[in-house]
């Protein structure tokens, strides 16, 4: 493994250990800042560990005063310990795109408060009541603000983070810091761009199910030459500093407050990777919800639901970017005023506007498809799908997704809209039926 | 001026001072390599002063036994000295370009004997008996394998550093380091991308005859629109390791030997770049040869010549590259082997490389005629021109190059090969009576 191989060639920091449960408030103690917000004496902090990703500690602390987060790289992948070693450098990136982005997040992410570069820790603000947005989909919870603010956050920190907005000097800057990002662009690299169209040991498909499938993504060239594009794009195209993960599962919400976690994947990309891969998993979840036989009319109404989310976010996305860009009197190496007066809104720089923002959307299609492929079949799978307890069912509700994203990627010119790509749900729903799906034809040849 | 007050905050380095003539014997004797290169005491070896450019010293050092090239920085742009301060850093990004390619120059550069971080010195071999490219087109001289030489030069350096050829790690490492060349790229933008489509006191254009056209090209929305794409493109685009600066006048020749020379330029951006440069400089040669009115037979002869290298320099590149392409087995996260078998010549991966280089020809169309118009409008003027005594004759010769230069860029699609290019060189011929420039009509505008 590639990221294996990487991460053994980098040491750990002078200092580093990995942080226990007692440790934790001894730590925190010494940070006077820290030790005043959660108030009284170390002794009366609780520290509850509730990491449920693969790759990090995670800690919450609550004193008498309030609360923090805490968070530590780990020097390996947690669900294979040590099978498959990782640099700890990723809180750094972590800490460095929260900071960078803070000035344009608009609350809408948790406060760094700590950033501890010997132990690759990170203080930040605790969130509560908040769950993850992912399972809130799963359990079928509307939270009518989330989508809207997660575009809202995408908007400003990648409009702000751009050429449109910055000297070049600046996002130069941002893109050397960011490139060292090695071991968990590896991640992506690998996890999201290459293994799902190969024989590997990594991939996790529901098998032999899906082993059909699996066989047609590796064998399909127009696929592959799609995957190519956009892979090169994303390697090759950085138009702004991306949160790099910015899944439901990065998501944190309560009926009122909305706040994106867990920059450890940033990268200077495309925009369409960020906006691409929230809505790939919001398909994702309308996807595995077919999986649900009772109570049809609630369900349905949910996937509804849903859907209304991926057209909210793209249309707020598309709408907040567009008025940062209106406003934007500052400095811009991309589209600076001696060449077009911001204050004059012309046919030119109105045409100019809306080119990049349909290449943005034709980027974020092909990485929304590009994500809803390999949470179907490579390594990391999601727990919309993964929480469907019956293999067979599982497989049923992924194969329209993998069909979906498939055309996505061939077909782009079916869905030059988030509404085109919307109605083409319709065509891809197992449970209605005029589906044109091949899912039980393909799955007997497996 | 931007790059003035950039430069303005970046401190000289330790150690650093401007070297004189007398000095650079003894920092020569300081290295045994060096010294016995050159051969005899110090005091027998023979300094020149050759700088001829804006931003460097330059000495030829002749010893008993061999030469060498000295080039250091200087903190100041040497036209205005005082009035534009430049940083230094230059001279270490120069070296790094050469150390860097130095394995897939092919013996087409001079080779890197020494780089002194304080003084920013780099010694090199010294060619003997070369002349500057421009010079020689100049002057009227054929340098046969010139041409094909810098298309070797680039399609082996671009590939070998380009996502094609390379993991990503050791591309995003490129990128990291030459994304700190803050000095040199802000000249770019500036001089390149910005200035000759504004009024700004650094343009030199002859005035008034070119008045018309520099208020054509500031007004011309389609043509600024077109200009943004590239600018957006080369700051958003990092295909490969440019050498940032590749005209006729970074190009030493001799009737059987050719080196590309002063990498200080160096940016991971589009490819086309470097060749559009190259090719649009000889367009430029091509064009002021139409002062030459006498002894037409013979103009005529070297401006067809001129022509077929702008051909031959294409073609040999776009071969070259694919040559590479075909034989690599090497690592690549663009196009790995996992997804596309390099024995295997599929349809899909034909297709894939036909895509990559018609992309690279649409930018080489539009980076040569930014060029085109940077070198008649901007700061930077070229010999080519500037040897052209008469003022109303040396605007007559650029405003077909700025014409045709316009239409590439406003109509690339006119220009899908180099052979509808090359053909296009008719329309825009002064010397032709067929020609349709409006040339004089709109001077008399000015």
């Amino acid at each position: 493994m590639a990221g294996m191989d990487a991460a053994q060639q980098t040491p750990l920091p002078v200092g580093y250990r990995v942080l226990a449960n007692h440790d934790i408030s001894h730590q925190l103690a010494q940070r006077p800042d820290i030790a005043a917000a959660l108030g009284g004496t170390p002794a009366q902090w609780h520290v509850r560990d509730v990491a449920d990703g693969n790759l990090n500690s995670v800690f919450l602390v609550e004193g008498p005063n309030g609360g923090v987060c805490v968070k530590q790289s780990l020097p390996w992948v947690r669900v294979a310990k040590d099978d498959w070693p990782l640099s700890v450098e990723r809180a750094f990136f972590e800490s460095a795109y929260m900071q960078r982005t803070e000035p344009f997040a608009l609350g809408l992410a948790p406060r760094l408060l700590h950033f501890d570069a010997s132990l690759r820790m990170i203080v930040m603000e605790r969130l509560r009541p908040h769950t993850i947005l992912r399972q809130a989909l799963i359990a079928g919870v509307q939270h009518p603000l989330a989508a809207r603010a997660v575009a809202e956050f995408a908007a400003s920190t990648l409009f702000h983070t751009s050429d449109i907005a910055n000297p070049f000097e600046r996002k130069a800057d941002d893109v050397a810091l960011f490139c060292k990002n090695h071991a968990l662009q590896r991640i992506t690299v690998d996890l999201v761009f290459i293994d799902p169209y190969t024989h590997n040991t990594r991939n996790r498909y529901v098998s032999p199910h899906l082993n059909a499938w699996a066989r047609a993504l590796r064998e399909d060239g127009a696929l592959k030459s799609a995957v190519a594009r956009h892979r090169n794009n994303y390697l090759s195209k950085p138009q702004a500093l991306l949160h790099g993960d910015l899944h439901s599962g990065s998501v944190m919400v309560t009926q009122d407050d909305t706040r994106v976690i867990d920059g450890e994947f940033a990268w200077v990309g495309p925009i369409g990777f960020d906006t691409g891969n929230f809505i790939g998993n919001l398909l994702l979840s309308w996807f595995a919800k077919a999986s649900h036989r009772t109570d049809a009319q609630k369900r349905d109404a949910y996937r509804d639901w849903i859907a209304q989310q991926v057209q909210d976010f793209w249309q707020h996305f598309h709408d907040r970017f567009l008025a940062h860009w209106q406003g934007w009197r500052g400095p811009s190496d991309g589209y600076p005023a001696s060449h077009f007066d911001p204050d004059a809104d012309t046919t030119e720089l109105r045409a100019l506007k809306a080119e990049y923002l349909e290449d943005v959307w034709a980027d974020t299609l092909a990485f929304a498809a590009i994500e809803m492929v390999r949470r179907c079949i490579g390594f990391a799978q999601v727990a919309d799908f993964s929480s469907i307890q019956d293999p067979a069912l599982r497989a049923r509700v992924q194969a329209p997704a993998l069909a979906l994203a498939r055309d996505m990627l061939v077909n782009p010119h079916h869905y030059r809209t988030v509404q085109t790509l919307l109605r083409s749900l319709t065509r891809h729903d197992l449970l209605r039926p005029d589906s044109t799906l091949p899912h039980q034809d393909e799955l007997s040849h497996a």
